[in-house]
């Protein structure tokens, strides 16, 4: 359902989706292309097609807490509020897919902090 | 239904309930009491009663990313993967909840890595 979506935007490789600290109100499944998601500049992760982010600011309401850029021309989906707790409340898989992303990043954050 | 749980287990201020690098099979939910993650040596966060911990073992499978300690007398209900997904699937509130945790565990990560 979310890949044909009608709302999915084309971006250009270097278009700038969202910037650390601007209030979000969107998730976004990668559709084509690669988004790198980068903090104080620094490249934290590349996200590739049938992956998300964004996640957090639909979960607890804050600022942007990393940078997303196009590294490639790509396309994205973006998943608002309603259609968020939609999908996880009618598709339980997707739960567990938005958890698995988070304990991802959680574990690269964690071996990062126990490498400086 | 957890907070009565047969299963809860007491645990004396000190003890610890897995240790980084840990296989890990459950989840903690606090019903007394408070527990200290932390991360070679160092604390990360305290959850206080109604706060999760453990989850990421359920969510991917991988060792313990910390160490979690009581700093006081404490109460914990273990969640195994079974039940997990049942609360995922039946009750939306606590995948959105656990999210939660996560994101808040995130940004506190970002900060740190930030600011090093």
């Amino acid at each position: 359902m979310l890949r044909d979506d009608p709302a999915a935007k084309s971006l250009v490789a270097g278009d700038t989706i969202f910037s650390e600290g601007d209030p979000g109100e969107f998730a976004f499944l990668v559709i084509d292309g690669e988004i790198e998601l980068s903090l104080a500049g620094e490249a934290l992760e590349t996200v590739s097609v049938g992956g998300i982010f964004g996640e957090m600011a639909l979960i607890d309401h804050s600022p942007r807490s990393a940078t997303a850029r196009a590294t490639t021309d790509a396309k994205v989906v973006p998943i608002d509020q309603k259609r968020f707790l939609y999908l996880l409340q009618n598709t339980p898989f997707f739960a567990v897919e938005v958890m698995h992303v988070m304990a991802n990043r959680l574990r690269r954050m964690d071996a990062r902090a126990k490498s400086v």
